[in-house]
């Protein structure tokens, strides 16, 4: 999407296909900072620290991260394994860290050694990249008929959709999962409005998806996590559409901390509940997210402080006691119950296993 | 309770009986500071600014309004309708400050005037000061069992309570209405240990409630407001007590704005969801609380900043970009059908108006 007029992605390959340039999301709204990874470790960490967030561009990165592994160590087998089992360990929940370099090391096996490896790694990962922009495209396309429809029951008056977190272009390369509907229904003339969540502890509403969405023109207020069953209890809530880091293949969603909640409420008041995902996303092992799927307990101080800006420096400010301590769950699991859809890069199913593998037939 | 080994209150009149002070609660946990009241200005801005909140403590720093008013008008009627009418408009939501208002009115009404009706109000002002605090005991006694009963069904294991903004001693003069059976349980030796939902946007259980709560010696662990229902799902909550500004006589609870979504969570998991209140909370002309409470729309300011302690300075930092507007709601409504039980000062009773009335059959 456009940032003033001009068109950005959050990670991308230097025109030398040598550097890996990606943006420092944890600096955004106040600063549009790009870093350069050079090595694994500047991929672990830039994964780790959610300098990179958002489950799709997470794989990305890693798929990025193992051309950087292959380059600098000539496409060495032992190097790439290495490589291998470091980024795929990096951050526990979402799946397409896993996915994605699997595929890259699967593609190192069967190309030839030197040089060519390491190209064929780096058009792998360019092709991943590509594919997730396809898929999120495809996604924008499925998802936008709902709007236009709740547009038409509104005679026209604003959809407003309710988003919590960021499943935007910035967690996606382009176009994004949970915005992608509504990116497409907005560019498509149809009036739209956003309610954001704040999403604490890292504020990834109120950052990223504000400042995405203001910058493409698209109507947006910015909430607490709090204020959206009060938002739906009196009808100002028309869908939700959320993101998802894993979804079992049984419907059960992981998101981001807080989501389960508005589903309950999205169900208790009878709003459409939409979760909308590249099939990378999905988990095709796993039958039961509140068991199975594995919830990343992050440092407590992303609780006890809170980053943003004063004046013109960037500041860190305590809101927590000194001698009280925080716990920092950073994913829930919303049962595939409270789901009214998923909105896939092949069309809308329901969240159940019968109709997500109906849509994807080649993984029974 | 006690601040550091002192019995400390948010609000008193000074020994000479002529300065009523109060702690500045939105300095907390940084700074204790205390600021005296000296004009029916200075009480309307305490309310309004949120230096004193907390439903009960809203109606007993009203009552102290009307003593002040008194005193610099001479008891004056005209003066004393006016500043009832200033007052009982300083915040929508909460019953308590009307009600406390037109109590210390009435009274004056009754009251002789000149110096006799100064100091009948100063009476009148301490006594719902002191009722309050009787109040809050009680709720602590009748409270306290549901805790003893989990706690033996743990087989002495800690008690896991969440809570959600602040109803602890802040909010009510002495021992708190959700904080008084965890207080009452603690000082009876049940191991408790309290989840302590951050409330954004002002943050009032990281700030105060974590602070009373470790400084009266009580576990706690503090969590973003997205974390609740997370922790249901696993198990990690035995019961929810949360506090109320405003109560219907059929049981729909109007609190701190998050609230019915925890509740939701509570009934998805079977996890008991109490409200603690004394009954000068209880409106007992309202029957829908969904469509007849008022909703508080604070400054949209409160959300896009955050303000906590930077080094020795206290600090406000920017987290929403510069174009996007945010709203704020800061409260939301309960439906009585989420809610297991009210425990009042006489006894718990269900929410539904049968059963409020037998408690309080004077009312009807």
């Amino acid at each position: 999407m456009k940032v003033d007029g001009k068109t950005m992605h959050p990670i991308w390959l230097d025109s030398d296909r040598d550097t890996v340039q990606i943006i420092d999301q944890r600096r955004l709204p106040h600063e549009l900072t790009i870093v350069a990874l050079q090595s694994v470790e500047d991929v672990v960490a830039a994964i780790q620290k959610m300098m990179v967030r958002g489950a799709p561009l997470i794989g990305v990165t890693a798929a990025y991260g193992m051309f950087i592994a292959a380059r600098n160590h000539a496409g060495a087998p032992e190097s790439l394994r290495q490589a291998a089992e470091r980024i795929r360990s990096a951050r526990p929940t979402a799946v397409n860290l896993v996915w994605a370099v699997d595929r890259m090391r699967a593609v190192a096996m069967e190309a030839p050694e030197g040089a060519e490896r390491i190209e064929i790694l780096c058009r792998e990962a360019a092709r991943i990249a590509d594919e997730e922009i396809e898929n999120c495209r495809r996604i924008g396309e499925h998802g936008r008929p709902l709007l236009e429809a709740l547009s038409r029951a509104k005679n026209g008056a604003p959809v407003n959709v309710l988003t919590h977190c960021n499943a935007g272009w910035l967690a996606c390369v382009e176009f994004g999962t949970a915005t992608a509907p509504i990116y497409a229904a907005h560019d498509a003339g149809i009036p739209v409005h956003v309610w954001v969540d704040e999403t604490r502890p890292l504020n990834q509403g109120a950052r990223l998806t504000a400042w995405e969405l203001g910058r493409h023109g698209v109507a947006h207020t910015v909430i607490t996590d709090n204020a959206g069953g009060h938002l739906m209890q009196q009808g100002s809530v028309d869908m939700v559409i959320v993101g998802t880091d894993r979804t079992t293949v049984t419907g059960d969603v992981a998101n981001k901390i807080g989501t389960y909640l508005k589903a309950l409420a999205a169900k208790d008041n009878d709003v459409p509940f939409y979760v909308a995902l590249p099939s990378s996303t999905i988990d095709w092992n796993l039958r039961d997210g509140l068991r199975q799927i594995p919830i990343e307990e992050r440092d407590p101080d992303e609780i006890r402080y809170v980053e943003g800006r004063s004046g013109d420096q960037s500041c860190r400010v305590q809101i927590v006691p000194d001698l009280s301590p925080a716990a920092n769950f950073a994913f829930d699991v919303t049962p595939a119950r409270l789901v009214t859809g998923l909105i896939t890069e092949r069309g809308i199913c329901k969240a159940e296993e019968k109709d997500i593998r109906k849509l994807f037939p080649e993984k029974s």
